[in-house]
């Protein structure tokens, strides 16, 4: 990392900010939470240019782009990536407080050495750098991994993949970073959405059981999750719409599962009581496997139906959900604990007016944990939000750290994002006599509590 | 305006504030949003004292006054203008961080030359100067408009208005800014209220359509639309209790409708389907012609009976509505996009913890933006909370800029708190080498944004 | 008060501050709502250690423990109170920006005369000296009370409560604090609460007057308020989970009453309409009375089944309660005033997110004031916030001020705490030429605001 004076982007506001931030800089990154494909982790192909990297898939650039209302064109439309790229620096050069300008920024210059602020009068001069630098160092989804000195990762995966790649990647045991699979059940979990029933069979064909019932959906369920334990799965995870208003008893949730299986009509109601009972049923399967479980909480997805048909998902028309009754998630996470089965869980919520309720529910179960800042609050401010609100009501030392939640391997400078503004937080809060015990903080915040957590501790 | 250093208000914190704000400072004025009388306007009668000008009808002060618990006789009561003047200045002088306290001081500088704090000490001395002031100058409506540089007014003005003032303003030619409707269907919308039934016989006078079904009633809100455009509307508005649950197709909601214009009862359900459909063909109207769309949203009125009985409406018995499903707002939108008639629209809300959800919503729609802080919200520090959040999950400079939502000729000194505020944000969180963008974001908050809507760019 | 360099805890951030501060630093405390025991004011045992002192009873600080994982044991468990201590000292360490640790230096600072900071480091020479002075200067309920210079002090109370020790508080007539009941009733409203019928009898005995039905129910709580009121009782109080969504007539509500006697099956509902019944009837009878109504809003209690059964009610698993919908207040608000009844108000809530409606609502009645920031939300930011919202809605001299709210002795300093935010927010929001009225504000807001509420002015 860059020293403080040349960093392009230096959160660090005071000297003791500064000393704190020296002893954190270089440690690894535990990315304990993110969306990058094994798959191109594996073929491990060097890329084209900084236009595709950046503009490929990244929906959040997208959004700041129509934001500005550029042409559909330059971003899901058909403009090479030359033009997209300089359309999306005119986005950026006055996208003040916006984090995607502090991320281009501390992209530009981690991995490429470019100093220069991305804007219309750079955008070209930037374009042509950064391809040199991609050309020369043959950058690849490895290298950045490496240079990120990333030491873990947990990708995202469905119950039914067959975490081929998880399996290329460790046997060719080149890769210093360890990948290893997420259980994310979102598919088993959405029982309304259309391709439900074949959503079944493939976890029926996954699972080599016939889900029939109930029980039957739970062996199979657990056979999958089983297998990617077996693959170093640690993490479970779920981010759906909504949140079971109630749970069922096994015979009523079987009762449903069975009339969700032949597509007769559900209601809404009934439908809860059936995805309450699969949760917790699957936080005591976690609980028992030592697995972690995350709650993905407050999203709304896709909500415009125009651009849904034109883009499809995943292309910058989501949103912050409304905040919603927490304790419904209090009721899943007390029953759980109940029948003795609360397995390690993170709650990240999108909507940050649930803070309050939510820090404070954490603070009745040990063993649940809110998470840092995702999506949409992962700003300076939502930052620091996040972290004041569990200092205040918790003790900061309980935060297990950053994930990048990402698609892009460049997004590891989120991590030294991350990093300055927990040292310059807790720069801000601690006194001169208690800096041992903020570096203790500190260190614990940007890597020893994520490690503890994937090494069971 | 006055130097920084004698400036009565000067929220300038910065060098690189000041630098910006010297761009911005002397920009007109676009007024696309106020409740300014064109009757008053027109007729242009001198003001007679400063206690009458302040306290005749602002409900912010009277508020103010209560929470000091001073009685209602110098408030709504019948004190004289100087017993009046003198307690509301007994309120302000310890109001600490209240707008009102900067907005007098704003005023007492910009159109009076007094630079004394407001306080009991001074307010003889003040009430003296500025009527004063008033008598030498002839102050009046327009010389206060010419005096704050105003190019645009737009007023907010039920359909059945005949809009003679406006007529009568454009034919007298005097007046440099340009003085237009704006349409504000509340009365149209509000149908479950006593005095509907008769609201509808004067729409149906006004529009010269017989309204018997909802046909005809979409007929007769077309025809004033039509005849407010040729007068130059450019902007609608909707500020009521609530948004509707729900759209109900065209036969039901005729249904509806006729149920409502009969006096039958209509159940919240049913009524909300009609004002969904309402609402969806409302925008398809704005769209074709070009035309604004603005929502207020979360407001709760006169929620004291004793003091509404005694005092009527708008007289600071309203109050910041609960937060509410953020997704109504969200199938109104989809809905009219679906139809190809989405207008460019602005969303207020009175409910800041709305915010996240709103912003994000705002972001999967590019036609639709939110509004700066309004009412409650419209202090230093909900300013900033706009600016940020906005910055934070959008582009800063996608915002339309400020609007004075006021009665007062006076409250134009608010553009100038508002321009200070967006230097000072735009300076804090932009970097020395992105000046001159800071500069370019910073016009267009200040005018440029306005200025190109209601040119219909 | 020990000088501001040598301060353990400096929150005075300006020279303003600190000349506001000299101002109200030395006022006494009126302290109109704690748990603190008149049987423990009577009695006046001296404490034995500061384990026991800081950890017999103090959820707050439990809390921290767990989020530091700390074993049960040592929490609620049978170590000994110097483990107990040592344990609590490691969990205060890190727990930067957590009110328990400025607290923590404050008590020990003020009473203790040490200023070491509170870590495992120096947790054994901290014992030892806080023990010391225990010992010597013989440490009690009345030492602590007198030596903070408390001035009023009141307690919370049960209608069934005889007061006796109010009573031999009075007539021993040595302690120069006042100390009187307040009429909590909780207990009285509950009806869905297991021993609610054992409740009623229990109100029957107290009051003498059998209850049999709404009419009787009330005279018996009229009786115990008129007989508590004697005993100078000034405030009443409201702390449980929910509001009453509706207002059943007297007829409605005494039939539902009866059921509720007879075991029956009430909906919830049908419950709802006698609550809010009974909150408009209390109101009145406080208002005739002269005594404030106190509402404490927006709390979840006994959130982890498994922890309630093991450890009881007060333990550490209440959490803040989602924001609900303050119609509800509003209704009971302005029932109460449409009666003529409606008392001086204060609403205390849990969740900030309610601030905005509450607080304009408060505007809309000028006999009902938002209460300073409760439980959860009293550490610093906490109050900022409310602080500054109170200032920007309403008027800042319209706080009542600063309580307790605590079952401990030793947390008079966090008056101390408020003192200095309440100035060193004055000091950043008022100019140099508003001094004096600053002075006077914040003079009201730490000790003549509550001063007269409590003297009925």
């Amino acid at each position: 990392m860059a020293e403080f004076k040349d960093k392009a982007v230096n959160l660090l506001t005071t000297k003791n900010a500064q000393k704190l931030y020296e002893k954190v800089k270089d440690l690894p990154i535990i990315d304990y939470h993110c969306h990058l494909s094994p798959k191109e982790i594996y073929e491990d192909k060097p890329f084209s240019n900084i236009g595709e990297m950046w503009l490929g898939g990244d929906h959040y650039k997208w959004r700041l782009m129509r934001a500005c209302n550029i042409d559909e064109k330059y971003i899901t439309g058909d403009a090479d990536w030359k033009e997209k790229f300089i359309k999306f620096a005119s986005a950026v050069e006055g996208a003040f407080a916006n984090p995607i300008k502090d991320w281009v920024a501390l992209e530009l210059q981690f991995f490429f050495n470019i100093t220069l602020p991305l804007n219309t009068k750079n955008a070209e001069e930037i374009w042509e750098a950064a391809n040199r630098v991609i050309a020369t160092e043959k950058l690849s989804p490895r290298k950045l991994i490496e240079k990120a000195n990333v030491e873990y990762i947990a990708t995202t995966d469905d119950p039914c993949d067959d975490l081929q790649y998880h399996k290329l990647i460790a046997s060719q045991g080149t890769l210093k970073a360890k990948v290893v699979p997420s259980f994310r059940v979102d598919n088993i979990v959405l029982a309304k959405d259309k391709g439900y029933k074949e959503y079944i069979k493939r976890l029926s064909t996954a699972s080599n059981i016939q889900i029939v019932d109930l029980e039957s959906l739970r062996k199979a369920a657990l056979a999958r999750m089983d297998y990617f334990v077996e693959m170093g799965c640690k993490f479970s995870d779920v981010g759906v719409q909504g949140f079971p208003t109630k749970i069922a008893d096994d015979e009523q949730a079987n009762k449903t599962f069975i009339k969700l299986l032949s597509g007769k009509e559900v209601a809404d109601d009934e439908y809860n009581g059936f995805w309450g009972n699969l949760y917790v049923f699957l936080g005591q399967a976690y609980a028992e496997r030592g697995m972690v479980m995350q709650l993905h909480l407050a999203v709304t997805r896709n909500s415009n139906s125009v651009m849904l048909a034109k883009c499809g998902r995943d292309s910058g028309f989501d949103c912050v959900g409304d905040a919603f009754d927490t304790s419904y998630v209090r009721n899943v996470i007390d029953e759980m604990n109940n029948r003795g089965g609360l397995p390690k869980t993170i709650i990240y919520t999108l909507n940050p007016t649930m803070y309050y309720p939510l820090v404070t529910m954490c603070g009745a179960f040990r063993e649940v944990v809110i998470g840092i800042s995702w999506w949409f609050c992962d700003h300076k401010r939502g930052m620091y939000e996040t972290l004041n609100t569990l200092a205040e009501l918790s003790h900061i030392g309980s935060l297990v750290g950053m994930l990048t939640d990402s698609r892009s391997f460049l997004s590891y400078t989120r991590h030294d994002y991350y990093r300055q503004i927990v040292c310059d937080f807790l720069a801000s809060v601690a006194k001169e006599e208690d800096f041992d015990y903020a570096v203790e903080v500190a260190k614990g915040l940007c890597y020893g509590n994520a490690k503890r957590l994937v090494e069971g501790l």
